[in-house]
């Protein structure tokens, strides 16, 4: 019967942007689960606000996992793009191809970057990566299909879907919940030269201008596939026409994710998704980041400390940890403070974590685990509620130091219980690494600097300025740097 | 004027398989390099043998990159190949689209399991790697051009190279030097149902039969690309119609690079490789590595030990150590002695390179480092003769060790050179990395523990008690144990 209480509270709730609700989740095909995220575009580094979306999206796939559904996570690589040459003298046909930019290099640099990344941060990799070049094929029968139906027209070589006309029979802007009017007036043509019949249309397949370098052959001409289309074709062609959860940050509502949806409903004549989750923004000391301003990080810096805006380095799990603790939905402020906490908070977790096994089991339990437990999985199942897990986590915590110190007890089994449970969440759902049973020594080399800093600080209290220059040079001499500031002494790797 | 020796002996040379004779090595551009290497299947794991053959290109793309080329490195991922259905339970049809088999996440655990490996192995990635499913539209256009200069024919939704008539103007046959009787009689057709005109000829476009999962579009109805196909198309596309160095496993000489030929001279009417290079077979034991007779190893079971073949696991480095002994053009066998071998020569190689930053300069010099860095290069420019470049470097070990035994000299100039030399071929041309000097934290957490030791040295000295106990109990509040003895004092990790 306990079993049958769980598994009810297991039954989990999404937020559907679509409809603006939570709801209960019921997969298309029971016990099976596909879901679609938009991931990168391949022509620079990956910012941290991107990182935070593929990182929740990595949270929501571990979670159904550990429910027990077979997940077929998609999530594509975004790299047939609007490259152009940059002068007169990369004139392709000027110059021997070696010599030529080509952009599948640039492609292949930023895919290797935004993988290590990812992988440092301990994301699962998605059931398939397709890219867009990988589906031009595919793109191009998708135009024939919007063409034959209707829905779209052609006009020097380019392809551009008619939005006014698909709205005659279907409602676009059921996602981003705009009228068409607004639509209309919110959308300006962004190229001077454009072909299309209104503003509010979107192009399916571009004339390659000769400054273009990615170019494909098509019905129409040479040109490339327009940037909604690829994640229409993809998510159909491996999910299927209809499929259960697309993911993507809240910048993608409009217009790329309302595109999608009129491509398919053009297509298929079938809505293709049950449910559409948005993740909310990453900001940085309370603004917007920027990299003009300088309000700005590069998940590398986070690693290295190699950045004004924070004052030491931190490790990926610190990072990570830092993410969970705010909703996916809510808009999360990255700030060297808040890492700081971060930190102290993960270490806590992570001594408890290596303290429980350790445990002496008694006779009876004055905690309850089986009842925390539940309270984890409600969390959950609730939109993937990860702070609220969080705080049931620390609840976890605090029994762990008290019956240490014996003030609490538990039993054999409940003890069993618990370890289970808090490995199920904090590894497996949360996909937090243990950095201090760790195998790279990173958190123990930052405890030893810190102990070299309390020394220098307090060598210069006393003013013993040869032991604090010291302290200084031999760091120095070992390749890290010593950086005193308002708020105390912080250091970077080199 | 030493200049302008060095520069003549860096004058490389590579034995071309196309004319079986070392040849001077000129690229299509001054400059400029442009190699293609085929690629891994992955739809299993990768064996040795073709990581034996990856390292050696990687061995090659490292040379070329310090001689100064600005080289473009293509490799390949076959992922269009034949999965078919396993059983009638399988069909297509009868399943929701998230229960099929989807040859794409084979493909997707494959490549990453493939990259991983080849990570571990210091492999740098090649510029692109480009996928066989990324280019069908290509591959379609290259069979139509095919078919355009009468090289081909149309079967029942297949298209076959006609490889006779090709023969009447060209030489099939031309780079594995068979004649093409012998090549007709030695071509059987495996498949009962062919519908060939002739049994030598091969397939650029294959009708899909029901039970086929991976299919496209074609002007010739559903199907799939050939396999040589994808080689052309991709080197022809991104390193151009004539390009330097194509390379690649002996065993695909024949017949996987004759048609390579035969399809890019049927498309663009020139030779299209100028230096064909083909790497030797990887053995275990004496006999031919075989899964079915237990004669097999792969990869990670030689950095787990975990394989009835070897006694113990072995660093990547040491693998690597193994094979760059022996040419790329040579068989080498693979057994447990002889990489405890390669781990004692390896041993020796890195702690001469630890030496090395220690020697003391002397006046003059009773070594001649410069002599020995001509040989280097004489050496790896005769065709990447990697055993003859190491028997050079241990020739260096050996002054290094009499150095510092005070029994040769060297003048801080010579040993300049020598260690950037060493550095050179040791790091960047093999390709080995140092695990003595290790790559996470610990070298760096060795070196900050080792300041407070330092630091504790002399306020005992100073007779300054408590910060002498102070430093000891800093660190063991961070599980750094400090152990007095009779040289000096250590440490230990708990």
């Amino acid at each position: 019967q306990k079993r049958t209480a769980l598994e009810k509270i297991r039954e989990l709730f999404i937020y559907n942007s679509l409809t603006n609700k939570k709801e209960v989740f019921r997969p298309v095909k029971a016990g099976y689960v596909g879901m679609y995220v938009c991931g990168p575009t391949v022509y620079s580094n990956v910012h941290l606000g991107n990182v935070r979306t593929f990182m929740s999206f990595d949270m929501v796939f571990r979670y159904l996992l550990h429910l027990g559904y077979k997940v077929r996570y998609v999530r594509n690589i975004t790299d047939a793009g609007h490259l152009t040459e940059d002068s007169e003298e990369d004139k392709i046909s000027t110059k021997a191809r070696l010599e030529q930019l080509e952009p599948m290099e640039i492609v292949q640099k930023y895919t290797i970057d935004f993988h290590h990344i990812l992988e440092k941060f301990n994301n699962l990799p998605p059931s398939i990566e397709p890219t867009a070049t990988g589906h031009i094929l595919e793109q191009i029968q998708a135009i024939e299909t919007i063409l034959e139906n209707g829905l779209a027209y052609i006009v020097n070589g380019s392809v551009y879907f008619d939005v006014l006309k698909y709205n005659e029979n279907e409602h676009y802007g059921i996602l981003s919940k705009r009228k068409i009017e607004d639509a209309i007036e919110n959308t300006r043509s962004l190229d001077g030269q454009s072909d299309k019949r209104n503003p509010q249309d979107f192009a399916l397949w571009k004339r390659a201008e000769p400054e273009h370098i990615q170019r494909w052959n098509s019905p129409w001409g040479i040109g490339f596939p327009g940037w909604h289309l690829e994640c229409s074709v993809m998510s159909t062609k491996y999910l299927g026409e209809e499929f259960d959860i697309h993911g993507g940050g809240m910048d993608l509502k409009f217009p790329h994710h309302e595109c999608e949806i009129a491509q398919a409903q053009a297509c298929n004549h079938v809505a293709p998704v049950r449910y559409w989750m948005h993740g909310n923004m990453l900001t940085m000391n309370g603004k917007k980041m920027s990299k003009s301003t300088g309000n700005n990080i590069l998940p590398e810096e986070i690693f290295s400390g190699n950045n004004a805006n924070i004052s030491k380095a931190f490790a990926p799990s610190v990072a990570r940890f830092f993410m969970m603790q705010a909703h996916y939905r809510s808009v999360l402020d990255f700030s060297n403070d808040a890492m700081l906490a971060a930190e102290k908070g993960y270490s806590r977790l992570m001594e408890a974590m290596n303290l429980l096994p350790e445990l002496k089991a008694s006779e009876g339990s004055s905690v309850d685990p089986e009842r925390w437990r539940e309270d984890c999985y409600v969390a959950m199942s609730d939109d993937f509620n990860t702070p609220i897990l969080i705080a049931h986590l620390f609840e976890a915590v605090k029994w762990i130091n008290l019956i240490k110190e014996g003030k609490e007890t538990i039993s054999a089994s409940d003890k069993e219980l618990l370890e289970e449970t808090m490995k199920v969440f904090v590894y497996d759902v949360l996909g937090l690494e243990n950095a201090m049973s760790g195998s790279d020594n990173s958190e123990k080399l930052d405890a030893v600097v810190e102990v070299l800093i309390g020394l220098r600080e307090q060598a210069r209290a006393d003013k013993n300025w040869a032991l604090s220059d010291q302290i200084r040079d031999d760091l120095a001499a070992q390749g890290i740097q010593l950086k005193d500031g308002k708020d105390g002494t912080s250091y970077s790797l080199t």
